[in-house]
C-alpha cells in the first residue's frame, strides 16, 4: 500500500510573458489550480516559467555556456510528475512549449541498461489555457511528445480552459472555476497521484541488459 | 474584369446525423450563414449531409456497387467553391469529414497532361462547428488534405463557432451571429469568390506535357 | 507482486479494407508484431477488422438497429490493454479509426459512482502504419482522445512503421522488421504489461462518491 | 496577362541552428531547392535563418529593444511569397517556426480600412524535411495559422523529404533528388508563382469601409 508516500510535482509554465510582466498569467492560475487539487494527494509542487530562462535551441541535453535547461531538465527528473503548462497561440502549444519539448528530444538517446529513457515510471500532464479553441490539439501533440521521450501519461491528464470563439476573456478572468473543470483538475490529480505512486514503488522494468 | 461570373458553390456538411434526424444540424447552420454571405457575390450553392449517402471506405474514386462517392465527386469538381463543413468530435473533424478526405485521395493520382489534380483551379473553405474547442485543429488537417489534392485556400478561408469549454451550447441555439463569426464569414466569402473568379478566368497552367 | 497474471488485450485494425480483401493488410501486420511482442509477457490478444462490422456514426454506446459497436464495445472493456492500429491516409488515421474514438465519446458521460469512466484502469496503445509519413500526428490525436475517454497512455505507447517520403513499400513488404521498430515494440509491450497489471492490481480510486 | 511580372520570394528557414554552425541544414537545401524549381517563372528569393537573429518571444509586431522582428517582418510583407521552411522534431514544426508564427498573430489585429490583414494577397507555401515522420503535421498546422492571417496556400504548397521511420538519413545527404518530390517542387514553383501574380495583379477587394 504505497498510497501516502509524499509525490513531487514539477511545472514548467510556457507562457511567453517572464514572471517580471504586470500582467498575471493564466497558464500560472491553471498550473496552481491543479497543484491545489492534488495536495489533498500528498503532493507538492513547484512551477518556473520558461520565459525567466535563457533556454537555448538545440536537441542536446546541455546546449553550453549559458543554457539553462540543464538546470531545469534536473529538476523535471527529480519531480514524480511533470506539468506542462502552456497557453495557445494560433490554435497551438506556444513556442516556449515546443523548445521544452525539442530538448526532451534528447531523451530518446539517453537510455539506460534496460533501454528506458530518463523520465521511466514519472507521470506527466498537460495543462492549456487560452482565449479560444486549441486545447485538445495542444493535448494531443504535447502527449504524444512526452509518451514518446518516456513519460506515462495517467487516465484524464488534459486539463483545460478555453472561451467562446474569438472572445476576449482570459482565465486569470474566471472568478469561479467551472464545475465541469472543477471534476476535471480532482480526476486529474486523483490519477495522477494514484499512478505516479504505483510507479514510484515499482517502475518499469525495461528491457534485460542488451536487448 | 471577371468580377460578375457567376460562380458555383458545393458543400458537404460532415455531420454525423441524416437530414432525416428530428434535430438541427449546426453545422447546417454554419453552412447556410457562410452561403449567405456568398450570395451578395454571386455565388449560388447547394449542400449535402454525407450521412444521408452510403459513401464506402476506400481510396479509389469509385469503390463499385452501391457507393454514393462518384455522384458527389462530380458535383465537387463541377463547382467552383467547395465547403468542407464538419462537427468537432473529441477535438478533431467527423469520421465522415475524414472518409470524403479519404475518398478525394485518388485525386494524387487522377493528374492530366500538365500534371493537375482534378480540383486544381478551384478553391476549398473549411466551416466547423462544436460544444467546444478543435476548430483550427480541425481546420489545419483539412487544409491539408484538400491543398494536397489541389485545392486552393483563399486567405482566411477557416470558418467556425465553438463555445466555452466543456458546455454544452450548439450553434443553433445561438441566436445572433456574434460579430466576430459575422466578420469572419464576410471575408471569407468575399476572398473566396475573388480567388475563384481568378482561378476560373486563368487557371493554373501546370506543367508542360511531359514534366 | 502482480508480474505474472494474465492479462488480455484487444485489437482493433481501421484498415478501410475488410478481412476478404485479397491483399494483406499492413495494419494486421503490426497488430501482429505487436501481440507477438506481448505474448512472453503473458498478454494474450485478439484482434478484429472494424470495416468487417457495420459500426453505425454517432457519439452513443449504441445506435440501435444493426449497430455492430455494442459488441466491439463489450471487448474493449473485458481487455486490460487495447490496441488501436490504423493506416495513415492523407497524414491522419483512417475515417474508421475516427468512428471508433467518436464512438467512445460516448464514455465522457457513463462515469460511475467514483466519477471514472469505462475504461478507468485499462491502458491503450497505438500501432499506425503507411507508406509514408503521418505516424505522430495519428498517435497525438490518438493519444488524446483515448485518454480524455478514460485510458492511460503507458510510456512508449506509438508503435509506427512509415517509409521514405512520398515511396510506395508496405510494412507488409517489410521482410525483416528493422531494429529500431524491433526495440520499439519491445518497449511498448514490457511497459503495456507492467503498467495493466499495475492498475489491474490497484485502479483509480476515483473521487469520493458524491464529489 | 501579368505572365512576366517579376515576383519577389522571402524564406524563413527555422533550423535550430545557426548558419555560423559547421554543418548544412537540410532545411536550408530544402529552400533552395524549392527557389531553383521557381526561377523559371520569373522568382527571386532570399533566405535568413530565424535562428541567427533574436526574434523575442511575444505576439505583438515589435516587442521592443533589441526584437530582430520588426526587420524580418517588413522583408516577408515586400515580398509576393513566403516560405515557411522547418526541420521536424517530435513529429512538428520547430520552436522557432512556432516563434515566427506567433509573431504573425499580430496580424489578426493590423488589418487596413477594408478589414484586411497585411499579408492578404501574399501566398505561402511551407517546405519541411525531417529524418522522419512528421511531414503532413508540420504542414497542416503552418497552414491553419498562415492562412488564419491573411495568406493565401496555392494548391499543392506543401513540400516535403523525411525518410523511412526511425532512420538517420538527413535530406542534406539526399544526392539526386527523387522524382516525386522533383515533381512536388516543380509544381509549388509553378502554382505558387501563377497565383502570387494574379493576386499581384488584383488583390482582394476586402470588406467596404465600416463593415
Amino acid at each position: 500500500m504505497p498510497d501516502d508516500t509524499p509525490l513531487k510535482a514539477f511545472a514548467l509554465n510556457c507562457s511567453l510573458r517572464p514572471s517580471s510582466s504586470d500582467r498575471p498569467s493564466s497558464t500560472d492560475k491553471m498550473i496552481a489550480d491543479l497543484l491545489a487539487a492534488m495536495a489533498p494527494h500528498g503532493v507538492t509542487g513547484t512551477t518556473e516559467r520558461v520565459a525567466d530562462f535563457d533556454v537555448k535551441p538545440g536537441v542536446l541535453s546541455d546546449m553550453g555556456e549559458g543554457d539553462a535547461w540543464p538546470a531545469l531538465r534536473k529538476r523535471v527528473l527529480e519531480a514524480d510528475i511533470f506539468i506542462l503548462g502552456t497557453p495557445i497561440w494560433l490554435g497551438h502549444p506556444s513556442s516556449l512549449a515546443r523548445r521544452v519539448l525539442e530538448r526532451m528530444d534528447a531523451f530518446l538517446s539517453e537510455m539506460d541498461d534496460q533501454s528506458r529513457m530518463p523520465p521511466t515510471g514519472k507521470v506527466a500532464l498537460v495543462a492549456v489555457v487560452g482565449n479560444e479553441d486549441g486545447a485538445h490539439a495542444s493535448h494531443a501533440t504535447c502527449f504524444q511528445a512526452l509518451n514518446d521521450v518516456g513519460f506515462t501519461i495517467p487516465a484524464n491528464s488534459g486539463v483545460y480552459w478555453v472561451g467562446e470563439a474569438m472572445q476576449g476573456k482570459d482565465y486569470v478572468d474566471v472568478e469561479t472555476i467551472p464545475e465541469p473543470l472543477e471534476l476535471m483538475l480532482s480526476t486529474a490529480a486523483s490519477n495522477a497521484a494514484h499512478l505516479a505512486r504505483l510507479l514510484k514503488a515499482q517502475s518499469y522494468p525495461g528491457l534485460p541488459d542488451g536487448d
